[in-house]
Formats: C-alpha cells, sequence, structure tokens
C-alpha cells in the first residue's frame, strides 16, 4: 500500500498546495489513523489560508515550531484504518465522524467537559498543532472521545457537519445564548456558523428567529431553513429594524456569528434587560463594550470555543430527522478538486455557497 | 403631628441641602410610609452628589420631568408608619428592612425575577425617580414585596446592608459569577462593594480570595474580612500577581467592583479559560473589550443592577451569624450630622471609612 | 343585568347540577370577574364529581368548610366583565386566558415562582376553594397575575389549554422530566396530560417518544400527535417492551400521568441510570418505591402542582403555531349541553374524546 | 520484593480473614498499583461482611463470576509503585489519593459525568468486581482519572476521606439534595456518611442544620461540628420536632444516610412544598412511598452512587482548611490490627466510633 497520499497543505498566507505528503501513523496507543471519505472547508481554514488570523499561526508556531507546511481541515467522516493498542471503542473498519476537538479526559479542564481547553495536546489541534484533514488520511489523537460511529441512516452530509459547524452553532451559539421556547432571537451572520445557529436554535422552540446578513440569497435560505424575519444590514438599519420587530424591547438572545465589530455593536444594541449575547465569530480585533449603558442591563455574555460536549446528543437528535440540515451543502467537488472547493468558498457570496462539500468519491 | 421633616435633597451637582421637606403620603394602595431608624449612603449617592453619573440625572429628568429636589438615598431599616388599603403583609409598627428596589410582581420582567427591570414604576426607584431613604420617612410602593421583616436579634447595622450592598454583592457578584467551593476568585476594588462580594462569597467556600485595591487600609480590612491574599495595583501589576499566585492559571471568577476601565482591564486579562467576569461597578465610559484574545475562552461576562430576589436568603443566611458583617459600618452619625456623614464618605479614603451609618436619635 | 347565572355546582360525590347561582362580584381590590366563552372539563373535576378524590374534598373542607355547592372548574377564556380598584393590567372587555392557578406575588413561595403553593390564598383555588369556571361568570383573583391577554390570532381552544393542561404538562412533566433534544422518553397514560407532555416535550426536541396505554384510539392519537413508538400496556408488557425499543438501556425520562400504582411502576422500571421519573398524575394510594434497587441508579423523581411559570412562555411558542395543539380538542359543546359534555367525557374512552370544549354560544 | 502481601478477604457472611495474597500487577496500560499507606472502612464493607446486601454479593458474582476470595476495601491515600504505559498524569514515587470509583472517560456515561456508571469496567469496582484497599497494595484502573495528587500540607486523614465519604456525602446528598445559603435541612442519621453531609452542607452555609439519629453520643458530635439542632429519635418524634423547629413549614431538604424505611419515612414527612430529599442510604427492601400525599407538594427526590465529579473541588476546599474534617477520624489502627479495626467499627455504638483509621506503619 502506498506509504504517500494527497494533501491540501498551507505555505503561508494565500499560499495552499496540493502536495504529495507521508501517510499518518499511530504515534500514540490512543490514537487512530483514518481514511477520509467526506471533508469539508471551514470558515477558520479559509480565514488561515487569506492570512487574516495571525494569531492562529503565531500560538501553532510557538506551541509546536511550525506552520508552513501544516495540512488543513478539522472537519470529515471515514473508515478507521488503525487504531492505537489502547483504543476500545473503535476497530478497523469502522465507519466515524471525527470531531474538531480531541480530548484526553483526564486534564482538570476536561473533567469539567470544557474539552476545548484539554491541557494534554488535545482541544482543536487537527490542521492547527498537528496535520488536518484536508487529505486522505488523518491521525485523529484520543480516538475513544474523539470520534463517533456514524449510525446506519444517518444523512452522511449532516454528518460532516457534526464534525464542528452542528456542535459549534449550538454549544457556544445556542446553548450559550439560553435559547428558550417562545424567546425572540437574532443571528448575526448567516454564513455556515449562523446557519448552524439558526437550524440548532430550532431544536427549542424559539418563537422568532431574526436573520440579519448583507448577502440577500443567503437571506432568502435563512427563511427558508427557518428564520421568521431577515434584514439585509447593508440597506437597513438592523438595530432599528429589531427594535421594531420586537415592539421596542428588543431580543432575548442575539447571536454574533460573523467576528467583527460591526456585527458585535448589533448585538450589544438589540438585547433586551436581562437577556444574552452569544458570541460565535473569531474576532481578529478588539471591540467597544458599552459598559457605560449595559452596566445595568443584566446581560450574560458568553465567547467561546467549541467543546464538542453535545455531539452525542446533536447525533442523536440529526437522526430523528426533523430538520433539513442537509441544505447547508449547498456545493459538492471531487477530492482531486479540492483546490477549485477551496476557490469557490473563498467567494462564497458571488457562488451563492453555503458549506462545500468534498467526496473521496 | 408635625407636616414636614428633615432631609438631604439633591439640588444639582455638588450641592446638596438639609432641608425642610413635606412628610410623604400614600399615594397607591400598596404603598407603605415607614419612619426610618437606619439609613446609609451608596457610592451611587455620592457620585450624583458629585455630578459623575450624567446618565444617571438624564434617565430620571427622561422619565420624571426633574431631578432637581428630589431627596437621594434608597437604603435603610425602620417603622412602618402607615400602609396602603392593599397592603396584607405589613402594618403600622412592624419593624422592616427596605429593599433598594421595588417590584409591581406582575410585570413581564417581575414574572422573571428580574424585579430590577420591573415594568410598572418599579425596580430603583427611591431616590432617583421618587424620593428616597435620607429623610426622616419615606414612601415605598408595592410594599408587600419591597419591605422585610426585621427579625428579632440580627444586628441592625448588618440590616441596613441588606437594603442594597448584601443583594447587590451577593446576585451580581458571587452568583453571577459562579462562585463555588474551592474556587480562586479575584475582587478588584475592596470599597463597600467590593468588601459585599468578599464577605457573601464567603457562603459558597471558594479556596482562594485575592483582593486587589489602591488603599492599604482597604486591603488590611479585606485581609481581616476573609480574603486569602491582597494586591496594591498601585504598587505592583495586579495581573502579574494574580497569575502567579494562580500558577499561571488565572482565577475562576473576576469580579470588578469600580466602574473603570482599568479594573475592568484587570478582569478580563486574569481569568482563566471557562471562568466568569462579573461586572458590578457601575461605568461612566465604555471599555476595550479583547475579543480578539477573549473570543476562544469560553468566558462569561455578566453585567447588571440587584433584583433583591435573594434578600429573603441572605437575611436568613445573616441570622445565623458567621461572618462578621457589622464590620462594614466603620462610623457613625447622628440623623442632624448628615452633612457631615456625606463629607466623610466623600473623602473615604482619608477617613479610612467603609460604610457610614445614620442612627435617628 | 340579571344577577344569576347558571353553574354546574358539586352536591356530593356523583352529584352535580345545573343550577342558577347569583353572579360573582368583587371583592377584592386585586379580582376581576370574567365573563366566559370558553371552557373544558380537567379530569380532576371528573375525579371529584365521582368521588375518587377525598383528600381534596376534605381539604377544601377544612379550609373553607364546605365544598357542597361549589362551582367546579378551573380552565377558560372570557371577556374581563369588572376589575377591581387595584388592577393595573387588564380593564373591562380584555380578551384573557384564565390561569387555574392564582398568586399573590408577595409571599416567601410566590418569590420562588412557586406559585402552586400561594400563602395568601392563592395558588389552585378556583372550582376548589372558590367558585370555579363551570359557569358564565368567574371571579378570579390576583388578576393582575392571574390572567393573560387572549393574543389576537391565537386559536382559541388551544388559549382554553393554556389554562391548565399545557402548563402542567410543561412543567410538571417535561421540565421537571429535563428533556433534551436527542433523549429518548416514555410517556405512561396518553390522556389530555399525557397528550400534553407528549406535544410540549417537543418544544426540546427528544429523539424518541414512546406513548403507553391501554387504549389503542388514544395510541393512534400519540401517534399522529409525535410519539415514535406505541405500547398498548393491556396486551403488552410495556417495561419489556421499552427496554427492547432502547436496546436494554432504558428511557432519559418516564413521565407518569395517570396516578395509580401500575403506571408509576412501569417508571420506575424503565428509567435508566442518571435518568429522571416526572410524576403527573394525581395519586389517590400511596406506591412501592423500590429503592433498594433504586437507591444506586441516580435516578430524580419529581412531583408537583403546575406553578403556571411558564404560561407566558408556552403562549409565544403558542402562537409560532408549529404543534397541532388544537387537535386535543375532539369534542364540542354548548353551554347548555354541559351536563351532557360531563357525561361525555365521563366515558371518554367508549367516546374516544380527549378535551371536552364548551363554547357559550 | 516480596511477591506477596497481606490483605483483608472476604470469604462469605461474617468471615473475613487477614490473608497472606499476592501483589497486584499492572494488568491494562491504564492502570497504576499503589502501595497503601492509609485506608478505612465503609458502612459498604461492614453490611458486605455481615451479609447485609445480598444484592451486592449477587452483582459480583453475575458480573466476575466470584465474590469469595475478594479483597474488600474502595479508599485510601498511597505511594504510586508502577504505572501502565498510558499513564501520563501520574508516576512512581507520587503521593496520591485512590478514588472509590474508576472511569474509563469514554462510554456515553463519563461523557456525562455520570462516572459512577461507567460503561466500561469502572464505576465502583474496587473491593467489589476487583480486589480492594485493604491490603499492602491495589491496583486502580484508569489510573489517570482515579487517582488525585496528595497535596502538600493537607492532613493525611482528611485525604483518605476523599476517597468516599466526603464526595459520597456531598455530591449524593449535599449537591443532589441543592443546599442553599439560608436553607434548612435535616440530616437523618449521623454515621459517617451523615456527618460528611453536615459537613460538607456547610460549604454552602445553610442557616439551620437539624441532625437526627437515635445515639446520643454522635448527637453531641454533630453538635460539635456544626449542627443547629440535634433530635434523638428514639426519645422523641422526630417530625413533629422537625416541624416545631420549622415553624410547621418542614425542611428545605432532607437527607436520608441510614438506608431504612424508618429513616426514609421521616424525610417524606418533614420536607416542604418545592424541597428536595436526597436518599444517600444503600436500603436493602423497599419502601412505602406517599404519593398520594406529596404528588402534589413539587418535590425533588434522587438517589445515588458518587460519581466523585467533586473530588478536585473538595481537594482545594479541604485544603483551605476551615471545617474541623479531620474529627471523623475517631479510631486509629496499625495495618497489623486491620481485625481489630473491623470489629471496632462493627461495634461502632457502643465503641463510640466514627470513622476507623488504619495507618501501615
Amino acid at each position: 500500500m502506498s506509504k504517500t497520499m494527497k494533501a491540501m497543505v498551507y505555505h503561508g498566507a494565500n499560499d495552499i498546495r496540493f502536495e504529495e505528503r507521508p501517510r499518518p501513523e499511530i504515534l500514540q496507543p490512543t490514537d487512530a489513523v483514518i481514511r477520509l471519505t467526506k471533508t469539508t472547508i471551514c470558515g477558520t481554514d479559509l480565514g488561515i489560508w487569506k492570512g487574516k488570523n495571525p494569531e492562529i499561526q503565531d500560538t501553532a508556531v510557538a506551541k509546536t515550531g511550525l506552520f508552513d507546511g501544516r495540512i488543513l481541515g478539522h472537519e470529515g467522516i471515514g473508515i478507521v484504518e488503525e487504531v492505537g493498542s489502547a483504543v476500545k471503542n473503535f476497530k478497523k473498519g469502522d465507519k466515524v465522524i471525527i470531531s474538531c476537538v480531541s480530548r484526553c479526559g483526564t486534564c482538570e479542564n476536561c473533567q469539567k467537559q470544557l474539552y476545548a481547553h484539554c491541557q494534554n495536546e488535545g482541544g482543536w489541534i487537527m490542521g492547527y498543532m498537528i496535520d488536518g484533514t484536508h487529505a486522505e488520511y488523518v491521525r485523529t489523537p484520543f480516538a475513544d472521545t474523539s470520534l463517533y460511529l456514524l449510525p446506519e441512516g444517518l444523512n452522511e452530509e449532516v454528518a460532516v457537519f457534526l464534525s464542528d459547524v452542528l456542535p459549534t452553532s449550538h454549544e457556544i451559539g445556542v446553548q450559550y445564548g439560553n435559547v428558550k421556547p417562545g424567546d425572540t432571537i437574532a443571528i448575526v451572520g448567516t454564513g455556515p456558523i449562523g446557519m448552524g445557529c439558526l437550524l440548532t436554535a430550532q431544536f427549542y422552540s424559539p418563537a422568532q428567529i431574526i436573520a440579519v446578513d448583507m448577502d440577500d440569497n443567503r437571506l432568502a435560505m435563512a427563511k427558508e431553513l427557518g428564520a421568521t424575519h431577515t434584514i439585509n444590514s447593508a440597506k437597513e438599519d438592523a438595530v432599528q429594524r429589531i427594535l421594531e420587530i420586537t415592539g421596542g424591547r428588543g431580543v432575548d438572545c442575539a447571536m454574533e456569528a460573523v467576528g467583527v465589530e460591526a456585527t458585535w455593536d448589533i448585538c450589544q444594541n438589540v438585547v433586551k434587560e436581562g437577556g444574552h449575547i452569544a458570541n460565535v465569530g473569531v474576532h481578529g480585533k478588539s471591540v467597544n463594550f458599552e459598559l457605560n449603558k449595559l452596566w445595568i442591563k443584566n446581560l450574560t455574555i458568553t465567547t467561546g470555543l467549541v467543546n464538542t460536549n453535545t455531539t452525542g446528543m446533536l447525533l442523536k437528535t440529526c437522526c430523528s430527522g426533523k430538520l433539513p440540515l442537509e441544505k447547508l451543502a449547498t456545493h459538492h467537488f471531487k477530492f482531486s478538486e479540492f483546490e477549485k472547493a477551496y476557490d469557490v468558498f473563498k467567494h462564497a457570496s458571488d457562488e451563492n455557497a453555503m458549506k462545500v462539500m468534498i467526496n473521496y468519491e
């Protein structure tokens, strides 16, 4: 069997290459090696490629000594090719979902279910501290807790979204945002994560969902996926419109799903007293926080990286299949077209793209 | 009986006067009139006097048409003088604690226990939207839910702290900050509210309490009241010291108890992943929020005005008497010395004052 | 205007009569008098009529001196006819939903949102401690907190279910039972309350809902309303079937919605470790609790009378209208046919009846 | 080095022997072998010895094929002698606390922090499914998550109580019982677990703690450790006394810390509406549950085996040292006197014994 494989390798801002690389091997007894069958590209991968998140590169270099040469990607499903000696729950041939977060399960943070901040070389590491899933094979550390058996009957594209987009949206947007039946919520930004928030929020039956974006195509899709109101913030004053829709009261929860000051600012101006701002976006700059107006409002503001502690729950919910999660996959590519997939995702708005799906045939 | 009384009346920045005013009367069937026996001065009263919170004056004028002429104060204990026809739980002669927050109990916010934001002329209104407690008598709206029977045997000075300082510290600092047994917490600012946080935090048995201030006298008092570590941030780099104390990990909860950017900034730099920042301070300006560093840290940041929903719980806890709450009252004045009390509190640091207690005879 | 009205009056077991009675008047400044437009009959009314709950009669006699002569009923919608002087939120002519639970809002229990146990003559009192809604008019105490404005566009039959059946099912079944996305739940008993549990559980997206009853018609309706599995416990061993369906694991939550030992017993034998038993049924006898088997299972078992603290939330959710709540109303009667309505509801199984709706012309 | 060791071995009811046994060895890469330095005897060990819990023996035989020959004990501290190849957090020579519950960290239950019900040969297994700590050496599975580094300066006898008695009391009694500042609680049974509840409850500052037992010596000790009221239920009607103490209201939380119907019965008769019954006792028989009286009371009743998910938190709290936890150790023995220790613990009441401490040299 070939010792090499094809992979999308990062070589600095705006320079990723489809290269031949050695196939990964088991390094720790808790590792598994997975042969990928489907993967997708995350906004974070795109941000790395475009050089927008120097902090990510800096952290990777500080912790691992390099970032040039890293295989990107932290999402996907595949077939277990090999497991380490300590892996109990999986065996060669199992069809699995790869979680974007790995966890040792034993450190102080893992014992608090704060897996995003595993202190033993877990957390988000694939495509960041170690090579990722934009390849034919990937090594996943702590396989027993970082993989999920792919159940029969689950749509495989929905399964790919269980790697990252659905747990991130659900945990950092919907759960941290405390969405409850009857709530009015605003989702500011309807890219893949905002759409994930829109879909997983519906697990808790909010009465009104206001979607805000500057792209009418995305807003149309948001409407189709369950938004009760849409606002194009390029054409209308989003704050004023949200206050009108809510009779001047504001929303119970505002989710920031972009990562820039303008969208943060909408959120801090539309949440009502006692409400929640759930920041899901990855920010490159600090923001202005109007504590002079907000100190009195009994707000809860949250931030965070996904813990994937609800992946199992979401998997069961996805299997019961009431929400059109599969609609997030708007574009499909062969593995050999990976560069094209990156390019389409880079121009998502022009291409009317949401999530791009890469199939290894 | 005299139709008038003495009161401390606000007439604009730096202008309060000890004046003769009409005694308040029952206006609504749910009102009570209380003859005060003890009161105290809040940092918010001081801020109003010093003209530091124009927003408070503006809001009062916007909602009520005036602020010049307002009797200040929202804390105190006293004797029920008269009750409206709909008051069920209190009668003339009852000794009561006056809560700083009034609540109709029927609006949407009250039904969520968000009493601070009562939508029917409740919330914080005494000494703000209506005349307050810095007088011989005060009218308290919604008496049934805004008064508490003063139990036999409870230290009366501790009872005064149940009007505002203890519930504010407990709810907005300790409960919103999610203090748990074994936690390491930082309290940034050890004025009366910071001290209240320090005392009520101990109801939940944190393992380490780090107090930060620029006043060595206050830090010495913090140590006496339960702080395990103190830091004078005028002499040391508070962020660096807190990280040293915590082995580089940071704290589970940082409480901002001042209301300026410098103390907020300490808080956002010392809280560990998964931790809490509880903002208790009243801010006059917006602050810089380092979302570029904090988006990934799974933080919870809270703000708020006290709901007084734990006043009853605190009252029971105070009666069991394990904490030296009475030590907060450092200076004592007669009612006739009210101006002097304001003056001492204004120069609290020079006077080594924490809370000033005014006794009516 | 006539001083009298028609009403269904209880005169002892199996003896209710459609009688002429004085119209109710305002007694307290917080009262309202409502002219009913729709009402329904609760299983509890039926139990009283059939003499099955001597404890209810005994409690009423102990607290109020009588039960013979009581007008039954605690559900309905209507038009405000008159309000007391202290009522702020409602006025003559308002269309309202009458809550089955009244609350003073000021006692210790109300301050904990434990409105079911209001200590000032609130809680469940209509049709129990005071005259109820099975009449042309009803006096509702504490109108400000016991009525809800009926929103334009809400199906009026669904509105009637907001008096009791939906909040009871939601709070005591679904919330106490901690139903979460992805859960497997069992609902034991599919009368109106069990159906309410089945419907309101879906606000939280459980993956599997197993309905258990002995009536195939009800099970067919459960399937139509969202059950994923049904079991006729008269024909099959319900415990064994539930264990089969769940791969031997048991359910996350079992709701007891009948009030007899046999259904309790199913619940305690099918809940998995760490799971919940939510007892919603009204029991006439004690039950056997297998602590010898269950001490080790980390179970949470709850009981309770509805607090109606989620009525507002449910109202918003019902307005967004995704669940077929109106299907609960299977039979319709004119007010003049009230005796026939009782008779049909008494023979609900033979009549294939779920909730009977009484329309006042 | 000797291949054998001394151990207390169970050979059937009333037959344990101090025997020579092979020293345990690493079987799995996640194991550690610990040389014990202190251990203690649990009421469960005693129950096994006395043949009181046939269910425990039956379960052990069903799962492992034997119970005759099992080394008892699941508590203790010691020195790591050897670790398996996959153990990351501990090394030879580390001083450690041995947790009574082992956890794989990867199964569905472990991922919910329900470690007591680990599905991969974890949970409570030492002295039950595998050999325990009443020996010179013990093998602990899943060492990374089942051991805790013993911090410098922590009293070593308190450390022993972190194996089981303190986490069990804290999690199953105090946390499941939802003890809050200001609460009134009843602890029914003041053996070691009841005393642990009494001590750890104080981490949350209840206002009143009522201890109930039939042994005046234990009640005197309860008073010394923080009880505000004591009741000898052999001499007084405990239910009536608790109602008197609470002004007829009952308690917020009743903890059952014995495991017989009489103590359960006290609990179900003294808890007020909205309150909690936390069952901590190990029951050999089912009990009568008065749902006819309690269906209406909005109670929460919990059961369970310790998850040890708060051991880390408790460890930090114990280090801060405000409670006299060390007083639980009333009797001390050398390892060679193990049989005598069992005998004294068997006659704990006559011997005025609480916990017996066994020191290895």
